[in-house]
């Protein structure tokens, strides 16, 4: 590289005097803040390319991936030579090149953007953009494969921070609560006030340091005398309120991600398990976790299963049971997404609810019904090694009858869907 | 892996119920660890490794760090084999098998010991003992550079705090302060007040939010009206103070690296610029920034060459500018370290002084002499580029005058010492 | 006072055990709570009142207030007796005495139940009980002037404390700023916002340390580059937003006490000033201020004059010159209130502007017509002194003409109204 | 007053412009505050008052007290007459006029002085001056009354804020910490944080919102398993720590008042009483609060009593519970200062140990004798009531034995002493 175009790249104060953008295109200023000196400023060269980024079509920024796919590749004669000479000698200076040459420079890249302050949150959404282009080039997967392999890094647990969301939080937070609720809507500011404000309602969130305006997952709790079995009640505007010391049991009925740019980097487990831990330290009386949990596939399932939906509310519970219990995705997983998700944590199936979730989104997915796991502390790592080991669900007593009455015609074709 | 294994490795619970300690060795805890399912709580069994090792002696943690080298090292058949099916076709699958091949699972084993809240301290003091061994075990250098690796992503630019510390800064941090203070020793708190109280004294600090009681790297800064010439008579307690307004100068005296653990993890550059950033905004009328740094390697160039140390302070400041300017260490780059950080960070040499540092250490290093760099804004980027292009040192005119004046028997020789 | 007695009021940790509310009505409560010994702790007694008062329906409270007037009065024997001593011979044990008796005891009341953390806010609502029941009942005005003598105290301008409200600031403030707009309403969130979170929109509030969740007094504040003339294009969704740097000018265009309570403490004076140096000092480039007020008694000085409302919009703005400028209320005081707070804090009426609120309220109260008061630093304190000695109302040339040409049947009737 | 006159009182703006000091003297600077118009800005001439003052000798600050007191006194005359109409009828406009003169011009003065932003510490700061001036001018006694009653509204324990104080503080708080310890020195900033960083050590203070920088009272206490005798004992270095879980008794071993200029204004009671409650709360297994007092008049009231000191540890011991339950100063008093303070909360003496304290200043005021107060939270209501009401001193029964032991020649002539 010329002098001159590692000036170009390290002009750090140009921002304060002349303001005017850089003209390269993304491909160009890429290679330049690649190509940097790893001692050298660089900031403006990635801010140049950050901001280039922010103005750029789809067009362009799909042509920026397809260039990080293809130009920006691993150099793989040059790493099968590396390779080589380690497997041969495995010394130090050996592995020092064979590590440089096996990572390509996309992720250097990347590194690289990240150092300007703030470039945390462009970078996560920069993914967002590249998730909803691979369906038409699932070529820029490799892409992704490298931007994944870093976010882990970067949003790795211990990096996280919990934080209670509540009616003294900061509105632009609570907007962004709002927005991003995907499981039953906020519909206003009142709406999330009720969720918020009464002492027997909690909220948290895992923020990342660097992006500290954004959420990056949340939970709605409800602390209880009982297992709720309905939504609408739990969440009506008339409920009585009860005093926290009293609750018995923390329900967890809504949990959201934020950031479509973090697919994939999972913080649920984490999130629930860190708010169980923090509850039982304040209100040591509560000894149940559950969740009110929605069924999304249960309705999809009955669909192709060919069975008709029974108006009779025992019968659409034994249907759910059935299908939380005996319905398998892909290998031995659980069909049902977010029974994936808890079961996948340790959690077990304790009970269904007919006529849980009476609002519309509630009764296309599952007719209504929604199901409570149970996070039980005693059986939690047990569960969880079931699970994982050879893909037993673990559910209780009730559960296990109730599947059995499920009105099924032919069994074993539903076990295998 | 048996349901048993996982379930050790998963009882995250136990922790608040049975608190007996894991009685596994490092090496058992280690496999368990990176064994566990990606989606595993697994928060147990990392603490539990981390206090096995808090624990251990020098000798344990020697063997662990030989078993991380050589049982956790890349696995070059696969990895071979990998890269060769990768280089015939490069779809997402196989380059998804080549990357989780490419990095050896003690990458993988560290981050997750970083899952635990805290643990990111923890693992930057595992480092610095990891280097300590280095010099005996020189294999463990694989190690190294993968430690090395993961924390230039961890402690990225963008994640770092800039803080100014104070004399209202938290006690725990100021102890830090003056325990990590390589440069210019602070005696007692009453001299750490005199360095951070008066109006016109300033130093800052970058952090890590996961380690927010640890400084990474610390700079204090002197307001000053000329470029000063000794460091006593700029520390002296009987200086006249005066208003920050009224200041031109802002001189950098002492930079400190406070983690031997993040040896190789560079943060003086961004350090620097980012304080003149913030004070030229809360300053403006301040236009010059300088530094007043100590000349380590004088006195041992001068006697490996065989040079007598002159008692004129005419010569010795002849002597400093020709060492700096002319005395090559390896390939083009400066002999002196110091020298080469701030001319690498695209600074000029701007002055030395003789009789600048009388204190015995700096009699000892440099017969007293001491150097200005200059960090001229509107030649920064330029400076930066040529130094690292070909090595050129920018200099003041007068520096250059004055280096041709040394009393140099031979200069041929020195120039390639 | 017996030992019984005392004891009965110094349990201070029953709270901690029995939690049964002392069954004392509030008079007795006041009582034992004025004669415990100052040392004691009392903290029981004071809240045991408090929660009585908030338990309290109307009728009670207006007794207890009666009790207050009546029998925590002065003693005016007592007194007098002092105040003849005193005069004769004013030595400082005549003073002691004199002054402990030249307070009624209901002042010292007050100020034990200020004692309980907390109680600060709960005395404010007190007051504000109090004054809503004065004109049913003139006798509690003595009442009312104790409080108002310690609230002068306790909210003395060296104690409040300034914060800028913000989009981030916390959702259970921002609902209160909703709630407590007086001028121009608030009419959602998304309202909200836009008064709140475009860069050249400012709101700054006094909060007292002890009231920390209620604002006591705000103003809202838009940055433009003209005196603006209607409060619907300033507050207008699809108006222009300005770089803060560009602005010339700071306009004031709402100001809202917060608390009933509080009536008579004034804040506004503090507020305007404090927030225009708080202005100049982080945008120097702002040389104007300005408000942008509603003109309350204009219709109903035009009815109560027997003026007609002319339909022309100049004819509309010279009336309203001339109400400003000529017509009075008590003494030689302006009759508009909202122009005798801005006259007494110094400004002058800078402009009138027709058409300018076209809400109902606006049309209603003044037929749209609104005015600028401005803030000239060059004659504040002059304009201030002025009007404070002898009425005179600082105003324009363009001021003074226009109000001339007002169409005024009888000059001389308007000027005395 | 004219317009001029205000006109010098209000230019609140010219700070920022010609930044002379205002030439006028104490007295007239005070006179014109007092008579600028209530809603005046003012702000200025208070700021201009307190420059002034600031730079004042001792001999100005004392004439102007003298001013306060003569000039700025009650206007008897005036009162007389506002007293008799109001005795006449209570009217609240006869009560308004008599409340406006039975406040001397003096307070209104100190209201108006802080009203500048960070005048209250100076306010505090002038009454400490005062009260040193006290001693030779007795007649300033009646300005300090009108201090005091100011100070008692506006450090009303609801304004307090209680800050726990760790070595996580910031040092320009802990270095007052160490210079306002009055009770047993801290030497250095090592034996300060041997008090702070050890779990089983926590330290309170008190501070106003106005004051942050300033701690006006705090007190220092160990957590430990039993009643300690010995200060040098738990004050060691090398004592053994316990876990905070275990311990069982919390020991106030030092209380410090912070600020001259609050003498009189009592915050101990409460101090000690809200640090109880919060222990309480997060350490519910401590039971016992006692503390580790000095008995500061011991050995001076033997000297009086003309006993001799005993050699025998037991004889010491025996004396020191006479003292403490017999001797007393004014009234029904117990003689000792601490005795009083700790009693009069309703504290009972629970134990004397001789050899408590072997400093010399603990040698010097009682022969090394400490004593333990205990708060009984069972008894400390009926205490307090019983020791207000006729003296009663509370004391365990071993101390009322051993007082009996006491090696007293006549007993009834130290009583009386």
């Amino acid at each position: 590289m010329s002098v001159m175009a590692d000036l170009l790249g390290t002009l750090f104060e140009r921002r304060y005097r002349a303001g005017a953008p850089d003209p390269r295109a993304l491909p160009e200023l890429s290679r330049a803040l690649v190509e940097a000196r790893a001692e050298g400023p660089g900031g403006e060269l990635a801010r140049a390319l950050l901001d280039r980024y922010a103005a750029a079509e789809r067009d362009e920024r799909l042509a920026w991936f397809t260039f990080l796919a293809e130009e920006m590749d691993l150099d793989t004669a040059a790493l099968t030579d590396a390779l080589a000479t380690y497997a041969e000698d495995s010394d130090p200076e050996a592995y020092r090149r064979l590590a440089a040459l096996s990572e390509p420079p996309r992720q250097e890249l990347a590194r690289r953007l990240n150092q300007v302050p703030g470039a945390t949150a462009q970078l996560v959404a920069m993914r967002a953009d590249l998730l909803s282009m691979i369906p038409d080039a699932p070529g820029l997967q490799r892409v992704d494969l490298d931007f994944r392999h870093l976010f882990k890094s970067w949003f790795n647990r211990g990096f996280l921070v919990l934080r209670p969301i509540t009616w003294e939080s900061p509105a632009h937070i609570l907007e962004k609560i709002i927005a991003y609720e995907a499981v039953h809507e906020i519909h206003s500011w009142d709406d999330l006030r009720r969720r918020l404000e009464p002492a027997d309602r909690r909220c948290f969130a895992f923020f990342h340091p660097s992006m500290p305006d954004e959420p990056l997952i949340f939970v709605e709790v409800a602390l209880t005398t009982a297992v709720p079995g309905s939504i609408q009640a739990l969440l009506s505007e008339d409920r009585a309120q009860i005093d926290p010391g009293q609750a018995t049991t923390a329900t967890f009925y809504s949990i959201s991600n934020c950031q479509d740019g973090l697919a994939g980097i999972s913080f649920g487990n984490f999130l629930i398990k860190q708010v169980v831990r923090d509850l039982q330290r304040d209100l040591p009386q509560i000894t149940r976790f559950v969740t009110l949990s929605p069924i999304p596939g249960l309705c999809a399932w009955t669909a192709e299963t060919g069975l008709d939906w029974p108006d009779d509310g025992a019968a659409q519970a034994a249907l759910a049971a059935h299908y939380l219990l005996k319905a398998k995705g892909r290998g031995t997983a659980p069909r049902d997404p977010v029974a994936r998700f808890h079961l996948g944590n340790g959690a077990l199936v304790h009970a269904v609810h007919s006529g849980a979730d009476t609002s519309d989104n509630g009764r296309r997915q599952s007719g209504g019904v929604m199901v409570n796991y149970l996070y039980d502390l005693d059986r939690i790592a047990e569960n969880h090694a079931r699970f994982h080991d050879d893909g037993t669900i673990a559910a209780s007593r009730d559960m296990v009858s109730l599947a059995k009455r499920a009105p099924m015609p032919r069994l074993e074709q539903t076990e295998t869907t």
